[in-house]
């Protein structure tokens, strides 16, 4: 397929409605700030094709979607021990919802879920530098040395008191080994990375390459079977309250976050990233998620 | 691949756990005597290759999994105007649960909990008699006459007031259009169908084949786009609360019923069905389930 | 006191806001025509002394202050039993959620929600005529004849799908001991019931009175501690979801009902009713609350 | 009536039960080693006739007794304006659950359960040091020099990562004014207190004088309407979760505590206090309950 001039004409189409719906997400202003009529996708395939439009490299706040890499790291340590402390099926309510928590007993129900992902750095942390790691496994993937954005990472820090809620819960449960200020370190330092859809789209390379690193074929990043449970965990749970909605309409695993990017894999062939700040109200990029419609209706490749 | 030695080595290796794990389903008497050691696994590929093995000719009482046909009669009826009454996401509670049809006033979370087939069954029942044209559908699908089990229709209806809470409470939120007995009545009578594994892996083959006919490959069950999006909320909403377990290790679209079944599609492969009747604490298939993580894992047939 | 006066001046003083606040119930034609602009309010004390003023003797739907007499019957029937199905505390949600009920298995929080109400006429029905019942009782308490108003119980029956979606939950967990029509039927019949204020300040005699009976002081409706733990239960739980706020304003129990009516005691000093059509948020009589307010403000006779 | 001879049967026939039924409070090492064997309870009547029985001069830890106090404090600054950010209604969920305060957007139910008391806290923190002045309040009201557990108070805040969790989420929702850790320094301190039953029932004095100082008459802790509305509160909220069931038996305004403590209001006659530090499933004091339904059942002094 000539996957540039598809994705130009998926920026083409989707421009007369940049900055038209939805809106940037706004809890801290380093976010605030960013322009709305942005739009930039890129995509890069098993055979190291790649192909790119609109603002495919400008760099943004990865937010979310680093709770698909800290994820895999917590793969790579802990293999199944991990599922003892978090589910593994959708919410059915908002992501940063205390409800289904409490009725769990501190148990969330993904991790793709703020509480989920907050267990998730709870793990790392008890074995390192929680961010770090993460970091240092994203600039691998991507094959660039990358950056937390410090001023979004003290922003979130001091606003966060949903997640402060969060992991409080988790704690009074007994859920949490880490004390909670380190742990809630961890998990806003990961958000904060930068970066944009080039460097995204290769690195979650090893999802659409049953576990091999996008750069080094050799090299198991995780395991075949891993990378299959990533993409279905991905597809059931990655986008908030909306894995629905997303696999009906695009059919593809994806991973959302509030700074506008989504990832999303087509198994075996490529993976990809979109980028738009405006957001709808289930907090998932509105322009990303047309554009990945438009992708599979253009390409086929919806995994249904 | 030989699909049947497939089939016979899984049959063989479940066959020592038979009647060992999980209850046959005992809500109705007649569901409660069939006998847990049973277990049947057939497919049939998008060439028409046909195998099976074990129980694969006994019929069973279908239950849920014609939620999926008669969903797919409704997405034929009313295209988009069906999901003005019916979500598209998972539900994260049980698949009879009220409370999250009180809070969200009367719209079922999807087409697959109870609330939601029985919502399906009102939009059918406007345009006739819904149980019989899901009968006729099934009987066209599977190229063979069908019967309802009217033992077993009588006995949901003498004990469904769970599903009748259900109903009632859509009703009372404006969201039933006929009279709640009729509407209860179709839906009973749809679960209440017999069919075997066979019949079902033969009928589920549209979804294998972008909507076309399994026997007559010029007529379109449903569209191209249907079809997908039907295998969407299969994967992520048909196991009842058990979506992401499902997806995370068959990694399969599989709608499953307390009768035992499980229908299960790769798309653009195969379509199949598994029955063993002992359920796990979700209400779905144990060995159902093991037998689908075994054909995925020998095949790779995975979506992911 | 002059208790003629102090009704007159809360009438005279209330007067003014008549039809200004809140809305006539509506879910049943026969309510729905009920003008707005009426108040009435009565009194009895232990001594017999009448008191009254306003539309006082303008017959009115009693609606769920029936549930404070059938509750009574239940009492004097099973004793302690009655609470094997039916909790004591205050609900903390709308009397009419199935949320509360789903998770407690089907024991109602109280006997004044709902569902409370009708596992009462459930445990009435299998010793009787329940509504029969209630109306023989409301009779001889105040010693008139009384009459269900036939149109109110029919539309109330043909427009009940909350309430039968109450029953089916109930049903469904085991805790409604007779068919669903004949115990809604009893519900719908005891609420039909129409009396005016001076009836209902005279029927109520009985729980400011240690249980004797209002015209008859040999008789005992209930004992000395059944009564107590009456009003208790009027008083926690007795004004839907405002007990709290009725408690912290007014200091009385209370019970009322959505046909604008709320009874009241004193206990050892005198019963009261009050009437106005136009309810609150909560289902309260707008006006009954702010004339209560007003006559305890008058009297100091609160209970703290 | 012989107030003392009263006190003295009561512990008499309830001294064969201690230790025999419920657990005392273990959450922080200081609380799980007081003795279960220990009932006291004592009075004082608004002519300032006292009496005392069992171990009604050993200090324990007054916990959430203390919520009383600060929420009589907050009725001093705020007047209405204290119920902007905090309910007057009976929760019907367990005191420290999230799940109200998260569908309620941050506005604890009542100011008994935790998040309300907390909320509390946080407006007089708003003023000064809101725990010392609690200390202060109390010391006045029982005429005697009072004392923070300072063990207690440590503990208590190395553990309360449920108070946290709270704290957090009402913090999100814009409703807490100062930093949590001061807020919940002050709540968990306010909570230490240690005073004996004769010092509670002492200071709980003006609860039974129309909001005269217990020591000083002429002195208004607070007017009578908010003396009434403290007692009304207490009676639909004081006791956790099972605050119908002590309407129901008990008939009084009661404020319970973890530590065992109970204090209890008959208005214009007098206030009680008990003491029994194995608490029941509700987390009120087992022995205290029922010492409290003997008082009642002995001098008929119920509201009700």
């Amino acid at each position: 397929m000539h996957y540039q001039s598809i994705l130009d004409d998926i920026v083409e189409s989707l421009r007369p409605q940049l900055g038209r719906h939805g809106e940037v997400a706004d809890h801290i202003p380093a976010l605030a700030r960013v322009p709305a009529e942005r739009l930039g996708i890129a995509l890069r395939t098993c055979e190291g094709e790649e192909a790119a439009a609109g603002d495919a490299g400008e760099p943004f706040s990865i937010q979310s979607v680093s709770k698909l890499f800290s994820l895999t790291l917590a793969m790579q340590y802990l293999g199944d021990d991990l599922w003892d402390r978090i589910g593994r099926e959708p919410s059915g309510d908002p992501f940063n919802s205390l409800v289904q928590l409490e009725f769990e007993q501190g148990i969330p129900r993904n991790p793709f879920i703020n509480a989920g992902a907050i267990a998730v750095a709870d793990r790392l942390t008890s074995r390192g530098d929680a961010a770090a790691e993460v970091l240092a496994l994203l600039s691998s993937l991507c094959d660039e040395e990358l950056q937390v954005d410090e001023e979004v990472a003290t922003s979130e820090m001091d606003a966060g008191y949903r997640n402060l809620a969060l992991a409080s819960l988790m704690k009074d449960f007994g859920k949490i080994d880490n004390p909670i200020p380190q742990v809630l370190e961890a998990y806003f330092r990961q958000c904060s990375i930068r970066m944009d859809c080039r460097q995204l789209a290769r690195a979650a390379g090893y999802l659409c390459r049953r576990g091999k690193h996008p750069y080094r074929p050799d090299e198991a990043v995780v395991t075949d079977r891993q990378a299959r449970r990533l993409n279905a965990l991905m597809l059931t749970c990655g986008t908030y309250d909306a894995a629905g909605e997303f696999a009906f309409r695009v059919g593809l695993p994806c991973k959302s976050g509030v700074g506008g990017g989504i990832v999303a894999v087509v198994p075996d062939r490529l993976s990809l990233c979109v980028w738009s700040p405006a957001l709808d109200e289930n907090g998932n990029s509105h322009l990303g998620m047309e554009a990945l419609e438009m992708f599979v209706a253009k390409t086929r490749l919806s995994v249904f």
